[in-house]
């Protein structure tokens, strides 16, 4: 079975449990309309081809941390979509949560998914309770504070903020988990697989940053960015246009070579090269330049 | 020590490590002003006195999940008192972590206190992993969907309402992970103190109905409750105050029966005695009769 279609089927069955017996069926329906259809469950399937590039000994733990690192993404665009943060009416082309079930079930769908994390990863794992440990340890490490994504969101509130913490916690910390927890989960060494997840992360917000401004050029033809409309932190911002696409290619070539010698070298190289190519549409990079 | 010495040391302990370094301090701000000072930490003492009356083999298993349930239940009063539910203006004495810090940082909060509920438990157990499974598993279930806290706070958006799975889910849950969890981690027999939870925490919810309803009379002078008002279900709805008040009373008494034969029997007794007279101030049950 292939990396996607393992990860959809976990999902799938951690989304079944959670609606299962005396669960309200508003907030069971909210919990899965924030997680399917799914976007291109980047970060699960860095987990998983991390894992499976580490020898996959064990394939329920490995799925089990992808989903749970998918749930904690999920529950963080909910949230993040609130309107006491961005007041985002859409998302992935549909309503944003709370438009189509209200703000109290969209508070509740982002806690429960948050939680689902943790509870997949305890379904998933009493057979090698060596590796829960760790694994709960990545996964409360990459959400919560001092540096998860929790700590990431929360500097937007801040009057004073450091561009490369933010990032490293917003965005890095799940990528981080997915590539140190698919080391683990997958009987590997973790920390030769951190510096990948550290670039990966980094490399997604710059460009998400340069997407932000360039998408709102092209399409609305005013200068201003939907980051710097939020007042959010922008690499854009601080390094210019010209600057964050630098430093993009730069942090692609380190991920590149961040990855340790192992079996599934080729793939892993593959599968972020295909990534690199989404992070900024061409036409944009080049009406940018 | 004392059990509450050893929570409140626990508790502090993990809320530094919350705070640690590259944290935003705004945040970690709020989770201390939403954790302290503390209620009554009835849960967790709950949680310590029967993992006491298992032997408590694991100190710092005990402790570890003593806190949790607390940052779980702190974290569900944060959410609770947002705009979108309760929109309560203060907390304990004190104004609500909204009103203090914005609603955007009481969002963070409520979920970075989840999260550090499930770091705490991967903090304090790397040395017993065998427990920390059942552990992980507990407090999950007592967390999330479909049968925990944030399920039972789900309930007050369905337009059909079951009383009882409500209150279960809703105050039930955490006073179950807090018998069972307690016993889990001091080497008991989990499921002979599920009972025991069961019934504390439905008296609570019970006892908190019937609080509503008569201190909104003698202040208020009205017979509408805030729960009426708010629309959630109630006890005192259901059964009328006078059964409210048999009802609580049944609870309080099955609890005490509901005790496993132990070496603390009787110290147990005595904290549910002494919380029972909390319950209930005297002169509102006889105001109401």
């Amino acid at each position: 079975m292939d990396g996607t279609a393992r990860i959809e089927r976990a999902i799938e069955a951690a989304l079944e449990r959670s609606a299962g017996r005396g669960s309200p069926p508003q907030l069971a329906t909210a919990m899965r309309y924030a997680v399917f259809p799914g976007g291109a469950r980047v970060r699960p399937r860095l987990c998983l081809a991390v894992a499976e590039a580490c020898g996959d000994s064990e394939p329920k733990s490995s799925e089990s941390m992808a989903s749970a690192i998918e749930f904690l993404h999920c529950a963080s665009l909910v949230h993040d979509d609130l309107p006491c943060f961005d007041n985002a009416d859409s998302r992935r082309g549909k309503p944003s949560v709370h438009m189509a079930f209200g703000e109290p079930l969209a508070v509740l769908a982002g806690d429960a998914l948050i939680v689902l994390a943790f509870e997949t990863l305890a379904h998933g794992l009493p057979q090698a309770p060596g590796r829960l440990a760790s694994l709960l340890m990545t996964l409360a490490r990459a959400s919560g504070m001092p540096s998860g994504i929790v700590a990431g969101q929360a500097w937007e509130c801040e009057p004073n903020v450091s561009l490369s913490e933010y990032h490293r916690q917003k965005t890095g910390a799940l990528f981080v988990a997915a590539t140190v927890g698919g080391a683990i989960a997958g009987g590997g060494a973790p920390e030769q697989w951190r510096r990948l997840g550290e670039c990966i992360g980094e490399a997604y917000q710059v460009a998400d940053d340069i997407k932000d401004l360039v998408a709102d050029r092209a399409v609305l033809g005013k200068p201003l960015g939907q980051d710097a409309a939020n007042g959010r932190p922008s690499a854009v911002g601080q390094l210019g246009l010209r600057g964050a696409l630098t430093r993009l290619e730069g942090l692609l070539s380190e991920a590149m070579e961040a990855i340790p010698p192992c079996e599934g070298q080729t793939e892993l190289r593959g599968i972020i090269r295909a990534q690199a190519t989404r992070l900024v549409p061409k036409e944009l990079a080049t009406a940018a330049a």
